[in-house]
């Protein structure tokens, strides 16, 4: 059976308000969520919410996240047999959108938000490709040139897994929406562009002579994107 | 009585991991969340956790976020006497860190994470301010540079306050710390900056000739932050 093209909604994920901002498509979904490298994972801790950021890599449907075996959602997860109830956010936010009127003002963004059960990954090959995924998926092509882990670390690390099953997108683009009475105001409108920027490489103290920068690295996150 | 320099740590708010990244220092927290717009907003719904961005804005000790009336978390806030129970998190990145081992990756970042009971605001003076300083948190001088809220658009609006109590930040910065037998490894390593960007000004379609671009916006968002 051909992959569909779209996630099915269901009454978690579909928004109370703004509808026509959402989106259940899978190619939407993954761009966002390959754009990123930073979620907002959301789980109960003793009947109260806690929202934490961490690294995350998409593989296929699945992501995952990774930490200690000592962190809190990652004992959490361990812990049960039903795993835990996480929620993970993304957010690129895009432009700063100027209205003539206050109550017209937003934010231009994209996000994604996956509802569903985390479980511990367990798998030795799965924990593995998973981890070299968490290193590409921040500089691709950099788990091949980095150390891999051992033994020890392996153990020490917990990843766990959640199914892109429950997913919506959600963005808005474009200028102000200004009500037709305000279009006459004497106020500056329009966006701010925001982006994510990277600096000029800044080598470790301790980098020996001789290390050149490696092409990845050298042309990354892109010609576009600096 | 003065005001205390830091927040009291609370079996919530002390990490299982990382403690010396972890910061209970006002100043820290305020220049954390003074430095961005959009949060995560966790709640629980239905039993689940739910995260979702959102605007908002630090005013003293308290945070403020807003949303359509009709939007989940606005509405359940409204619903019970004891407000919502909430987590506020707030994240920076700062830098992609390349260690020369895999498991030694890592992110500079600077979070807060505020945990509490939200509650809707009912005096109509603090509504004014908060939406206000959620216009201005965004882009300061704004709210006085645009046509303010009316009686409808103020109805249709709620906001939430949560008090900074159970507060904490965590903040990673400088290079990789590989492990002593691992520097001698070939592999580049150090820090790629990252930071939020400002791209120039998109007026918005409809914009009227002669509106010039005011001084707020010329310089936004400081000279340092381009």
């Amino acid at each position: 059976m051909p992959e569909q093209t779209a996630y099915t909604p269901t009454g978690r994920t579909v928004p109370t308000r703004s509808r026509e901002r959402a989106s259940y498509d899978r190619a939407v979904v993954h761009s966002i969520l390959d754009a990123a490298y930073v979620c907002h994972l959301g789980f109960i801790r003793d009947g109260a919410p806690v929202v934490l950021p961490t690294l995350y890599a998409r593989v296929g449907e699945h992501l995952y996240v990774h930490g200690s075996t000592g962190s809190r959602p990652l004992r959490m997860a361990g812990q049960g047999d039903p795993g835990l109830a996480v929620c993970v956010t993304v957010t690129h936010v895009d432009g700063l959108v100027l209205a003539r009127s206050a109550f017209h003002h937003s934010i231009n963004y994209r996000s994604v938000v996956v509802q569903g059960i985390a479980h511990p990954v367990t798998d030795p090959e799965e924990k593995r490709v998973s981890l070299d995924a968490l290193v590409d998926h921040v500089v691709p092509g950099r788990s091949a040139d980095s150390r891999p882990a051992n033994a020890k670390e392996l153990a020490s690390t917990a990843v766990l897994r959640l199914d892109l099953a429950e997913v919506s997108a959600k963005c808005r683009a474009g200028g102000p929406g200004d009500e037709p009475e305000d279009l006459g105001l004497p106020h500056w409108t329009g966006v701010v562009p925001v982006r994510q920027a990277y600096g000029a490489l800044v080598p470790a103290d301790d980098l020996a002579d001789g290390i050149a920068v490696p092409e990845y690295l050298a042309r990354f996150p892109g010609p576009d994107s600096s």
